[in-house]
């Protein structure tokens, strides 16, 4: 079965073999290396010198990471949203008891950062702008150098969800001075899922000093303590650090300015090549779609859960479809990790396989 | 190396294996067999008709969902403690704005069920009481059948942190009316850490949908309004999952009360080991020495970093120091999940060589 949902993604051999070694003591002497060494890797691949910390636990549970450490109830909040994620983002911060504002964008268009300026300009009162960089619902992906600029401009906290685009999509975490950032391992990492990996800001230590939502396991403070003796506070998932170890190798032998092109070039060839079937993708316009997911229109009468189960009985091919309110409407294409050219035409020749069968005609 | 801390603790080979294969989409037909697969698995072994529910992150996680989900600020909660963890599982409480009692009994004895008794005579306000089956950080296993009697005779909701002791230790949730019970998966479960399982109870429903601290990612209703569909509501640690079918294939192999014999056997070999070389159990009786770490007071005049050094060193024995105000004056080894007596001589064998090196000759 190929798997092209965003995330899990396949993983590569040389992560698989690395996840069926021995478990070794997280407070010796060998975890430590295997901790400093991933840590170095993940630095390198956020483009950062600020900590990076790594959870035991999916991508919501890095953002949640991301709200309870850096807020306290009652904190005025500006959540830019133009999908599923960015709303998941917004929730968690509603839940413990911040104030969100919403800016949301249609679903399909990508956030406009002079809408956030004339919000941020109007209202001085946010303690921090909660952001996506690349929206796994609607196949968009935002700008978030322009963003960036824009809340930096007003010396705003910038919490950044990049759970489905860091490690695929460029973003250089100190030139663009994001704060927060959180990504998660079963995406661009070609591992499974169970890490989530965050960034942390010395502007956001100094806002986590003055946070008063309550945290324990996601405690950043706490994470920090241990990662000074190479450790986490809690125990790890030892094999998903293995696999990671071996990934960030795979990335550092690529050289991440390849592996983003080569996510450009699979993406592009996946979006031109459906096109040129007919299909329409969800993004408003191409130069906003997203280079890890790709979102399509399905075409007027097919049944998008027939074309998913024909993909997958007929070309052991699994993709997503819509969430949401998008659900029926779009199917979803995960193209983010571990992924090739060839790859992608295998999919565009499973997909042009499957239409016919589903009543619709590709050019 | 022979890993003998308590948790992670040892994989079998079928587990590693498990662990490697290929991803599969969490939403698919594939997962939901599997999740199918290990829930029945864990209520045979968890011996409850009620939820269980698999979260990823490790036990602390664990132990925050069952304290988030039931509790709400200012709740009066009565915590019954003799360790490091049972202190824990307080904090974790105090954190998140509940009113916490204790009754701290002496690090080495178990807690007495008539102290609690008589504490919940007195004080008919208690919204629940925290217990802790099996403290690692002592050795000790607490009476939960005895606390369960007592916390359910004044009809008070009773959350339980088996991390370490459930599925090496009986513990039949159903038979003792145990409200919330949680363990984590490098434990008695054999495989690397990185989940935790979670039983609730109707009784702890209807607790949660008066409680009021804030959750998000460890939303335990979140977790049951998937589980109805055979999935989870984030993304879940997929190669954990196959190496738990695989590891609860084996316990269903063996039989659970086989499971118990053995590590009662493992257990009572090497304390008789240990006290033949003259050495000193930490727990104050053997009567309530856990049968899933053995903790053993450092002899006077042995540095136990040296004797650890030693071990690893001289011996691929990895054992644990003591934690907090034990650091220095106890040791601990873990014999829990994939042990056997052969295992327990080896590690007894090890122990008595390393000894006179370290300056202190065993008998």
């Amino acid at each position: 079965m190929q798997l092209r949902v965003p995330g899990p993604t396949p993983c590569p051999n040389e992560v698989l073999q690395a996840m069926s070694r021995q478990m070794i003591g997280h407070r010796g002497k060998e975890f430590g290396e295997l901790m400093r060494h991933i840590t170095d890797g993940l630095k390198k691949a956020f483009q950062t010198k600020n900590d990076v910390l790594i959870l035991t636990n999916a991508g919501t549970g890095g953002l949640e990471a991301a709200v309870v450490n850096m807020l306290s109830p009652g904190d005025k909040v500006l959540s830019v949203s133009c999908g599923v994620f960015a709303e998941r983002f917004a929730d968690i911060a509603t839940q413990y008891g911040a104030e969100v504002d919403h800016i949301r964008f249609e679903w399909g268009e990508a956030s406009d950062p002079d809408v956030v300026r004339q919000r941020l300009q109007n209202n001085t009162n946010y303690k921090a702008v909660l952001v996506t960089q690349n929206e796994t619902s609607t196949g968009v992906t935002d700008d978030i150098a322009s963003l960036a600029k824009v809340i930096k401009e007003h010396d705003k906290l910038m919490l950044v969800d990049a759970v489905s685009g860091l490690g695929a999509i460029d973003l250089p975490v100190d030139e663009w001075q994001c704060d927060v950032v959180v990504t998660g391992s079963q995406k661009a990492w070609m591992i499974p899922p169970g890490l989530s990996m965050i960034s942390v800001s010395e502007k956001a230590w100094q806002a986590y000093k003055e946070a008063k939502m309550p945290r324990y396991y996601f405690d950043l403070g706490k994470a920090k303590t241990f990662l000074e003796k190479d450790q986490t506070p809690w125990t790890p998932a030892v094999s998903l650090f293995y696999g990671l170890e071996a990934a960030l190798e795979l990335m550092e032998a690529e050289g991440l300015a390849n592996v983003f092109a080569r996510h450009t070039k699979v993406a592009t060839t996946i979006r031109s090549g459906l096109k040129s079937m007919g299909l329409s993708l969800f993004p408003k316009n191409e130069s906003i779609a997203s280079d890890s997911v790709t979102a399509v229109r399905v075409p007027e009468g097919v049944d998008v859960n027939k074309l998913r189960q024909v993909l997958r009985e007929d070309y052991s091919l699994f993709i997503a479809g819509g969430q949401q309110k998008l659900g029926g409407k779009i199917f979803r294409i995960g193209h983010l990790g571990w992924v090739t050219e060839k790859d992608a035409e295998e999919i565009l020749a499973s997909v042009k396989g499957a239409l016919p069968k589903v009543g619709f005609s590709p050019r």
